[in-house]
């Protein structure tokens, strides 16, 4: 790659459908942050698509090479052609690593160029870099992950809504969860392309595809998740990479798991890896597994990591202001006599310094009453001058107690 | 650092505490993978503790240094002497960190050598990795963190036990979740210096400890607890760094979550951190955020990658067989004919074939029977060859069903 550092980084993108177009638009706009981390501005000198452009053109004038076609073919041939060309290259194709990883890493160390692949499993969940980096050398046992964000959103609104597999299958279509297409999706095989990767990076041992045993959820009956919720378990569609003996044991299959396991709460189209080492504990990581956007963020990571080479030391490059007065939720207690217009009286003083309520706990024998709110969001210095004023009402029985409620309601 | 490959990293480790103690035994156990992904071979060749050592001396002969005393003095001097001296440091040290972090930083820049630090924040979950490089130009507008374990396990025992703070604080310190003063634990300054340091890497912008608000949780009584369980909630001593306005907003404080927020099922001595930002929605990492092995596994990976120096491209290096028959557990849905002697019948039949039952749940009218268990793991071979002859049994009124269930019951 060009070390000149006066000159744009020249980013050649093979394909532009939802990644890609995405990916474009993201490097635009995050453009001058990335000169600001590394020192270089990066530009997109050509586009490849079904339609147009030429790969070799492209590849000429191109610094680094970002792969967002998908499938095997032609993307092996081009990823192997930039690699030998000395091109650092970013990749989001699982099919590729998963089917011809060997060959691929092998062209790259030949040739000394990154081969980067941060999206190609699990989208912006940073789970390739933190096993290849942060637990290069740590001695994992096992790493269970749902890393298909279709056979998730189907298995959890299974289990919501009492739905049978096609009636989820088709609520997935409608919301854009699941392709026209689904097959790769629901019988797993997506899955244990990604599982294929992770457990190549986490025993340094090389895995293809076709080794991993695979089955889909396309059998699961309502009556499977009712019984579950029964026995106290939910059902996922895990990828399991764990050592088994002296060898490795690499699946995915539809499995049960029970309530307070780390991958338990995931559900909706959200993909999670955890990995076990004895040195670790275990370690979950989750987030969204698919979209565009969020994908195009994982590539562009590792565009960034391309471009700053060896670590660079942290160094500011803003310099913000603390914000003092913020607004906030709140839970508040208050042990007051029981006596009549005490509520009113209070959600009026509320009221008066623009602090609404959210809902009431009210609770009252004799003088024992205590009175327990969530308030609606509102600036700290309103809820504190709107607290001293509370205390000094004549039937408080103790100081008012209050603690913040993040109000964020969880994504759908 | 040195660059001759022929020779072994010499490490100067600065402490031999917990951490300390452990990081040096795992340093000897894992030195043969940190030689076969680094090429170079680390070996200790000094400790300095508070008795032993001259860090003159240790430093001299040091190719790298591992700070792992703690506290601001001595250790500010001997990072920023290591550093001046032109050696790479790796350090869990989150106050000098938060204290120091700028002029630490500047004299690393300056002598163009790593400061890494990933065990100060969350020990084994790699949140500084993650935000430095996967969402170094990424527009980060929040970041949520519980980052201190004693409050955490605290809370999680006043919520499941009615304790009272007291009593739950004495526990963590029977089960060695508190220190025997866990003032700066329990206060939220602890929190409130890695959250410093979390805001400074999201925000790009200087962050010192002294400029995060922080309560703790001294307050919090079990009637709080009482009353969020009926409001739907759960309490958390949460950091906030986000983004408000033209400026930034950093602090800790007890607040409620609703069920369903990705932080709420953290529970015990369990750290987590989600880093929200629109391009890539929200991303959660939980772990272990303290322990001896695992800060000390987070301080290797550090090592390591300063080793490594550009990222190098995925070699293997193990050739491990694809294990085909391994153990599992199964969920099994059986239709049968609702008549005497069934079950019985099935349990002998799984017996014999060493498997055996863990729960059951039978439901019959008539004709329309089902028989639903969970199995104790099997190997899947032997549980293959039950299902065949389970499938034979003339009352079977349809083909058996199974799904694999994972027993893996969460940590304490």
């Amino acid at each position: 790659m060009s070390e000149d550092s006066s000159k744009p980084v020249r980013i050649g993108l093979l394909g532009h459908g939802t990644v890609g177009a995405a990916f474009a638009e993201l490097l635009a706009e995050r453009a001058g942050a990335v000169e600001a981390a590394t020192g270089r501005r990066p530009e997109i000198c050509g586009v490849l698509t079904r339609e147009e452009g030429d790969f070799g053109e492209i590849l000429g004038r191109s610094d680094l090479i970002v792969e967002l076609m998908g499938g095997t073919d032609p993307a092996r041939d081009f990823v192997l052609d930039a690699l030998r060309a000395g091109k650092p290259v970013v990749t989001a194709n699982k099919q590729l690593l998963a089917t011809h990883g060997d060959e691929l890493f092998a062209i790259a160390r030949e040739a000394g160029v990154q081969l980067r692949f941060e999206a190609a499993v699990a989208a912006v969940i940073p789970i390739v870099r933190t096993i290849q980096e942060s637990f290069g050398v740590t001695d994992i046992a096992r790493v269970f992950g749902i890393v298909n964000g279709t056979t998730n959103f189907i298995l959890t609104e299974m289990a919501a809504t009492g739905a049978t597999y096609e009636g989820a299958l088709a609520r997935a279509q409608e919301l854009g969860y699941a392709e026209a297409d689904p097959t790769d999706d629901v019988n797993g095989a997506d899955a244990a392309a990604k599982m294929a990767i992770l457990a190549r990076l986490a025993f340094h041992t090389p895995v293809a595809f076709d080794e991993v045993a695979y089955e889909g959820i396309e059998q699961i009956k309502p009556d499977d998740l009712a019984y579950a919720k029964e026995l106290g378990l939910s059902l996922k569609l895990l990828g399991v990479a764990e050592r088994r003996g002296a060898g490795i044991s690499v699946r995915v299959f539809p499995c049960f798991l029970y309530a307070g396991h780390p991958l338990s709460p995931i559900g909706g189209p959200f993909n999670a890896v955890m990995v076990e080492a004895p040195a670790i504990t275990e370690v979950t990581m989750s987030g969204p597994g698919a979209g565009g956007v969020q994908t195009a963020s994982a590539v562009l990571g590792d565009v960034v990591s391309i471009l700053a080479g060896d670590a660079p030391v942290h160094e500011t490059r803003e310099n913000l202001s603390m914000v003092s007065d913020v607004a906030s939720s709140f839970y508040l207690h208050l042990e007051v006599a029981d006596q009549p217009g005490v509520l009113a009286e209070i959600a009026q003083l509320l009221g008066d310094n623009e602090i609404s309520v959210k809902s009431v706990v009210q609770r009252g024998v004799d003088d024992d009453a205590s009175l327990v709110m969530v308030l609606h969001e509102c600036l700290e210095s309103r809820f504190a001058a709107a607290i001293e004023q509370i205390a000094t009402l004549d039937y408080m029985r103790s100081a008012p107690r209050s603690i913040r409620v993040i109000e964020e309601q969880p994504l759908p």
